[in-house]
């Protein structure tokens, strides 16, 4: 039994990948392969449907609202956001808290005008600057709800006469969060939604068809909705195991029962992290994330025989980003409370022996 | 047993689906899934690099091309190729001969100059325009070497002094080809490569960085080839499932060898049709399409009673594009000669019903 705390592609599941095996050989009693169908037969047609009606049912998606699976990661949403919403001659504002908001900004920087309102950059992103103005002519405020490599999260949806654009690619479908906020929340599927190959966009249609701009049809949202995220072939297998995850996540009762889950496995990992003498956090306390946990050990010399007995204990995926170092747990909704006991206990064992 | 003659996302070898079925519960014996592992992991960099190695064994792929694999679907290519390879201020050559072609210009022309030298547009693109010049100031020149919904192939390499740019997204592998002819190659993977998801680019790189546009970091061939296809999240499982079937057609004797069997297959299904009374092939028989093979009935009446027929004998996925109408067998390298063999003892089973 190994506990995967892998940062993404990550843990999904293990009745998800249960399900997903079997439908590569039968999908639906069809007698062919979920690899094999069409993208237009009624079969798929109906699991792009559900997989719709899960994401607005588990986020409570309001009406004007629509709801996209696309290709190119997270990434190419750092291009198609201004594309979109910035008009010619327009400015927006972006928040930097880490890699991922650093490479949105360089991207919204080819389009058109970009304000950095603020950046952590000075701390090695261990914090989210507070204080803050937004200009009042921005076409849209973007920000990353949570920060994968740096370990925090912004818990209190920024305010803001300015539509708000989110990067929620680590952290969507983990807590509670009210859409009506947002013009636009974005999310690579590969941590909490689902596999690697689909990217989760939720857009308030009258923000649409604003700038002024001939677009690619690839890149214009709006084809894309008119088309039910079947422009062209869409990624058919990423969105079938992202509809069973969804699934999963409705039957274990939904956002509210698993944002309380991960709200105890994070306290109990970082309760271990502050009480163990031999580890340290790396983000301020008062801006840790929940989903992804960053730590070092006090002495850097330990760290890597640390990994060597977490790898023992079959427990995986807990190297830190280079940007960082130390150790990253990545405690997405998948991953249970018992893999955060494994953990804890490891630490433990960790600092017994070196008594 | 069911003979799946859908266009795509189309059939794959059984044996790919099993072991891409074995490998979402343990892939090699990681005792973690594929869709659960790290696109970063020393295990999946071996599967990009095996793919990578299998595309230019199988093509034989020269010196001096990158190979590239992307999402975003041969759709995202219509807007990729000219923003990557025709400059500002210059002019691109385009072949007209169905749908997809006409897609490819439809993009084009919204980033630049676009002469499209012919057009089988006025014949329900039921064949292949042989006699048009390229512009000599032309980029590059563009055709679409099958045509999926139409049923024609092109099977002589144009003659160009502009670079060839072909879409070869429902032929690739299917028949040798002389990459060294080629500036650009690309193919959506969902016929002979892989499934849904992911999308071939075979590109000369001395071709690229030479247009003066300042692209978006993800529609930039060259940030691409730079990550070895990982600049972000890769679709993980697209690509191991196309190794698998890369793997497959290398073990079947490779591209020579399926090409005699797809020969073969081709002339078996059309002998059919022709000498068949009772059914009609829609291309001009010098044009006709191993890949897709399009055809209607003399009385139309009968159409629906032969699906029916057909789907009795496990024979789905014929219904014909609604442009064209009828249908269409779509032959594949993973459709065997036995399910040629069993469409056309339907159609012989039907024209005795019919005496
Ligand atoms: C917060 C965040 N944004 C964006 C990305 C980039 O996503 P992708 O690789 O799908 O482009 C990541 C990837 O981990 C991420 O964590
Ligand atoms: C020849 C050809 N080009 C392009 C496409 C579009 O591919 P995608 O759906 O991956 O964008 C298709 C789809 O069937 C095709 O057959
Ligand atoms: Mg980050
Ligand atoms: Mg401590
Ligand atoms: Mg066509
Ligand atoms: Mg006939």
């Amino acid at each position: 039994m190994k506990h995967n705390f892998g940062a993404g592609p990550c843990i999904l599941p293990q009745e998800v990948f249960q399900e997903a095996s079997q439908a590569i050989l039968n999908f639906n009693d069809t007698g062919l392969s979920i690899l094999e169908i069409s993208h237009r037969s009624k079969e798929f047609e109906a699991v792009v449907a559900e997989t719709e009606r899960l994401v607005r049912e588990l986020l409570a998606v309001p009406q004007g609202y629509s709801i996209l699976f696309l290709q190119g990661g997270a990434s190419m949403q750092f291009a198609m956001v201004p594309l979109n919403l910035l008009p010619e001659g327009g400015k927006a504002a972006y928040l930097d808290t880490g890699t991922w908001a650093s490479k949105a900004i360089k991207e919204a920087k080819k389009v058109g005008d970009v304000a950095v309102v603020a950046s952590s950059a000075d701390a090695n992103y261990n914090y989210i600057p507070k204080a803050y103005g937004i200009p009042v002519d921005a076409a849209y405020f973007h920000y990353t709800s949570n920060n994968t490599i740096f370990g925090t999260e912004i818990f209190e949806t920024p305010i803001s006469t300015a539509p708000l654009v989110c990067d929620m690619s680590s952290d969507i479908l983990s807590r509670k969060i009210n859409v009506a906020d947002y013009g636009l929340i974005y999310a690579g599927a590969q941590k909490n939604m689902g596999p690697a190959g689909v990217t989760l966009v939720i857009v308030k249609d009258d923000l649409l068809g604003k700038t002024g701009r001939t677009l690619p049809t690839i890149f214009d949202y709006q084809p894309h909705i008119a088309a039910g995220s079947m422009y062209n072939t869409p990624p058919v297998f990423s969105i079938y195991v992202s509809m069973l995850n969804l699934r999963w996540l409705k039957s274990k009762g939904g956002v509210e029962v698993i944002e309380q889950e991960n709200i105890i496995k994070a306290r109990t990992l970082y309760d271990e992290i502050d009480r163990n003498p031999l580890f340290r956090g790396t983000a301020v306390p008062e801006d840790r994330s929940r989903m992804n946990v960053t730590f070092v050990m006090e002495d850097k010399v330990h760290e890597d025989a640390f990994l060597a007995l977490a790898k023992e204990r079959g427990l995986v995926g807990l190297k830190g980003h280079r940007s960082v170092g130390g150790f990253r747990a990545s405690i997405y909704n998948a991953l249970s409370i018992t893999g955060v006991n494994a953990l804890v206990d490891a630490m433990q064992e960790f600092e017994e022996k070196n008594k």
